[in-house]
């Protein structure tokens, strides 16, 4: 009799494999107030990884971090007519404080251009002040009709730069490094996901931009996600919020901002991107646990040697945990670590003692092999770097196979059912993409002929990518 | 002529320099919505150093980090009596959101044992699994009539752990773990802070919790400032959210829970207790730049050489800054990195190369001299470690020569003018407390006669720590 799949398969229904993901590999719960999200510790941890990832490369970009208020006052959201436009569904309001109704309402953060803005103005008086490189790590609200946990809910946790420069070269330059110095490498080489990086036609710019660049990535039923993008404001929040200074003559100038962005989402996009039937992939460079050791059976100092060997990992900067819970069985135990997505498992019961080895599994390429004790923590190093190599290979190789080059709008739509479509800006253009927004399908991005960031949307031979998207 | 002091001195207005010091080393500003705050790169800095150092110790304490939604559903609160009487004054209310009124208003989380009751209820099944150990660092909201920069903010971030167990003396055990092992250790040893860890009385205790245990600083003016709290909540949560578990026989029981929390606030302590005339003084355990090397000025080699010392300072493991801002002149940088604390300076000018020495500069002792380059990083390393010890032992014998024994409650009330007061609890009393609240002064914690943390307020022999308090 086969065994009765864990999970929901994704080929039958690939929203109830994601949820039943969440629970199962205990990453995330619904929260009580509509659209929110309780972050489990396995979650967590996740998160926890991406952060300190992308928060060394942020670092190294010459940011610094910094804490703006949750509390908003609404007149401030006003000040950029396009910024308050985009938000102002999505607000949620604080109306009564410290028993009594307030004077003036605030809003809960959608996001921080405008209260960063104001003191951007307050710290920028000379050239030398300029470039202000700013990060915060925060919670944000954005009231959310038809939530998914992760990747759209009415609270996330992400960060958000804010940058203030003197030209408008220094701020696109800035805008663009982010993107690929911190974005593109964290999720291609970390997350093991090959985005497409490229830039937002004017219908999909965020509000208040002049220029919105994006990482999108693909699901595994074909879909995109974007998964964190960077902004040109240009002098919009500067105008806003007179941030100004005195260049090397003695002239006031207004600044250039740009803001960017990454978030939990990303946890979803992990999920989506690597998942399979039998639970979440984890890139070894990403996983918060990387190797797991498995007691079979309390026998014969299995445990003891089994600890050993986690400490002996450990030792060698491998991100380890024991697994001694021999009153449960190993099969079930193995399927959870599965449903974790744990990169590498290494078994050991009392044969394998008696033998001097351990059964090492590896869950991305599902191939096992017995591997001598002695051996055994340069067998598990080569194993992660492997894994990550192929989780990536395997990503991109679908990526391609599931991307089809057209060159009709009506193709469009044909591939869209399964996978990506790419076809010229040029045969598409901004009818055919508003004709296409009827159906859910939206560009993506534009790339260039080379694949690189176009600097303009106008530009004769650009390539749009066009999918559904999450 | 005398220099003008860069800030109010401390003698003259204890609160304005605490104010001049955010503002000049550049910690925080006040945020646009009244009580909320900034906290500039530097502060958070700090705090991100202090993140880290409570974090890793909550780790071998065996908790798991996890997220809980900011947004509380109003009736949360209400399920447990004390803790809503408690918070209600103070909540900021959610009304509108997405566009429309919301049926039933959300509270913005004042602290989060209702929410994430809710869910060890849903997590706990069997005695298997408890102890259940979760903590989140979080930003809470608790409307300030009186906020102070860091003190008392509407807005506040911190770490708030929350803990089921099976027996209450399992759940007692681990909030006194967490008190000395994760709190005090970090506050003595890394803050440089010799607290007092006691029992709160009756009158001061957590809303909900059957035990408050505190750790309570001395401040520069010889106020006290309560540093971090943990709670035995009996179970008052447990009942009011249906934390329940079989136990070994089968028997369904209540869970006993504690919560526990440190905050933003310790930046504010950390100025209060440590800061001097001339700025801050950061503890170069904790100091995010421990030491800077200043170029004196731009000439022979002195900018290469001393970017050749910073390199070599990081590659031994010390956070260093380089300052070469050789337009200005060495005295004005000088300040300002007294300004901010920073444990260890290193001054190098073309003289000083021409000896192949550099000027070592200890901000704590104020002790300055020259030293062959070719021993700087050992020096470097040893002054970090005098600095730190003498920056506990100067705050240490403060707290002893500022702590009166008395035996009345009117020499408490003489003591509370410039110090602390230690007297027995048995002649004090509940009313004695009541009597000295009336005039601002209150009892900060009950000690045992050994100096330990007593299990009851009612023992015969309890010491009461009486001072006024920010």
């Amino acid at each position: 009799m086969a065994k009765a799949p864990v999970l929901t398969p994704r080929a039958e229904d690939f929203p109830r494999w994601y949820q039943d993901v969440l629970n199962k590999a205990e990453l995330a719960d619904n929260g009580p107030v509509r659209g929110t999200m309780v972050i489990r510790p396995y979650g967590y941890a996740i998160w926890e990884r991406m952060q300190a990832e992308v928060d060394a490369r942020i670092k190294t970009a010459g940011a610094q971090n910094a804490y703006f208020p949750l509390f908003i006052p609404e007149s401030y959201l006003q000040r950029e007519a396009e910024h308050v436009e985009g938000f102002s569904p999505e607000l949620a309001v604080v109306t009564h404080a410290g028993g009594k109704d307030l004077e003036e309402p605030v809003v809960v953060r959608p996001t921080s251009e405008t209260v960063i803005g104001e003191f951007m103005a307050k710290w920028t008086q000379s050239y030398r002040d300029l470039p202000l490189l700013l990060n915060q790590w925060a919670n944000v609200v954005r009231w959310e009709l038809r939530p998914r946990v992760f990747l759209r809910t009415s609270e996330f946790l992400w960060q958000e730069g804010h940058t203030a420069h003197a030209s408008e070269q220094d701020a696109r330059a800035y805008a663009v490094r982010i993107l690929h110095e911190v974005y593109e490498d964290f999720m291609r080489n970390v997350l093991a996901i090959p985005v497409v990086v490229g830039r937002k036609t004017a219908r999909e710019r965020f509000a208040g931009a002049t220029n919105t660049m994006t990482c999108e990535a693909m699901t595994g039923d074909g879909k995109a996600l974007q998964m964190g993008t960077s902004h040109e404001l240009g002098q919009n929040f500067a105008r806003a919020f007179g941030i100004e200074f005195l260049d090397e003559s003695g002239v006031r100038q207004l600044a250039w901002t740009t803001s960017w962005g990454v978030s939990t989402r990303m946890v979803g996009g992990l999920i989506m991107c690597h998942g399979d039937d039998a639970g979440l992939q984890v890139p070894p460079m990403l996983a918060p646990v990387q190797v797991v050791v498995l007691a079979v059976r309390d026998e014969g100092g299995v445990v003891e040697r089994c600890r050993r060997l986690a400490e002996d990992l450990r030792a060698a900067g491998v991100r380890v945990e024991l697994d001694a819970r021999t009153d449960t069985s190993l099969g079930r135990r193995a399927t959870d670590w599965e449903l974790k997505g744990v990169p590498v498992r290494l078994e050991l019961g009392p044969r394998d003692l008696a033998d001097d080895a351990v059964t090492l599994v590896r869950r991305i390429s599902g191939t096992k092999e017995s591997t001598p004790l002695g051996a055994v923590v340069e067998a598990v190093q080569m194993a992660l770097v492997g894994q990550q190599g192929e989780l990536l290979d395997r990503a991109l190789r679908r990526r391609e196979d599931a991307t089809a080059q057209v060159a009709t709008v009506e193709e469009v739509v044909e591939a869209a059912r399964s996978g990506w479509a790419a076809l010229p800006w040029s045969v598409l253009g901004p009818e055919g993409e508003a004709a296409l927004a009827q159906q859910g399908i939206s560009v993506r991005c534009l790339v260039g002929p080379d694949g690189g960031v176009p600097v303009t949307d106008d530009a004769a031979d650009l390539v749009a990518v066009v999918a559904r998207a999450y």
